[in-house]
């Protein structure tokens, strides 16, 4: 009876340890590809809207209010920033963003601007949908090997984009942002969470 | 050969049913006992610094710059909202903020007021945390059964601390939040997963 109870823990330690390794290859081949879960391109190369972004890493929310910028932000005007949760796991690892590295900016608009906590920006609904994907086969020809793509400023969203030239986004984030095109500066998450912060 | 193979796969699938059957229960058992993972609280009842709460469930980042709250705002500045992802996945299917709801708010001051993606208000460093937690045991003398932690609003954090007086938080949560004391009116990714949404 105990020895038969033993066998079968055995061979079920033995199976999982299998299904640990197999999930651990299949992630390390979908990191080499450059594919991320919830990222999927159509066979012309669009990008179709992400699903599922609101369940990985939080990175930050950049602020650029239509008041405060002539009634128009380039941004409107809350854009919340995630990160795929195993390019994530890399950066924490490494402070480097792999190939495959996903990040989501989801824009909403301001709401209210008082509440029961004081005077600011409150958000209101969403409203926009933008994404830069790092991939240095599919996108070997982009500075970086970074591609951004938007899916509108408005609701509804486009099902599905081309990436944008290297001139509408790219070439703000070479000159501006911090880390690899990442903004960095902006978001306390990423720098708390790269190893030499640590 | 084949028979054996058989065999170990059928005890392997047995013991993972078990082990899956087993986390189950054990997650079943945390939530009707109000307890939440990165929770913790010390013998005389005080909360501990909650760990890993930014990879929890991301809520919505409120905005109250000091620069319009007479230099001094009551949460200064950007509030980034987490949810538990236990408690999140309940409210998902249901609406409603279970029994062991984790909500941490983590402040930021603002750093930059002007970037490439025009004037705003963006992160800086890490401020201050906050938390709120619903359990009907531990909680069961405050109204609605939740209970309010401050670990400060300056760096370094408290360690752990004890439930602020009902009329600090709870009273203007009770009074001002539109659903069961939390935010929702200001928290889109709340609003959106809510099952009525759908």
């Amino acid at each position: 009876m105990f020895g038969s109870y033993r066998s079968s823990v055995t061979a079920g330690v033995a199976v999982l340890v299998g299904i640990v390794g197999l999930t651990y290859v299949l992630a390390g081949a979908a990191a080499s590809n450059g594919t991320t879960a919830g990222i999927e391109f159509t066979p012309d190369g669009k990008l179709k809207k992400p699903e599922g972004y609101r369940k990985w890493m939080y990175v930050g929310t950049p602020l650029t209010p239509n008041d405060l910028n002539g009634g128009e932000a380039g941004f409107p005007e809350f854009h919340a920033v995630y990160m795929d949760p195993e390019s994530f796991a890399h950066y924490e690892k490494t402070g480097e963003f792999r190939d495959g590295t996903a990040m989501i900016k989801e824009l909403s608009s301001v709401g209210a601007k008082e509440a029961a906590s004081g005077k600011g920006y409150f958000m209101g609904d969403f409203s926009g949908l933008e994404a830069s994907i790092k991939d240095s086969k599919r996108f070997k020809d982009e500075p970086g090997f970074w591609a951004y793509f938007s899916f509108g400023h408005k609701y509804p969203l486009m099902a599905e984009v081309a990436k944008k030239a290297a001139a509408s986004c790219n070439e703000c984030h070479q000159i501006n942002a911090a880390k690899d095109y990442v903004f960095s500066q902006y978001y306390p998450v990423l720098r708390a969470s790269a190893p030499r912060s640590k």
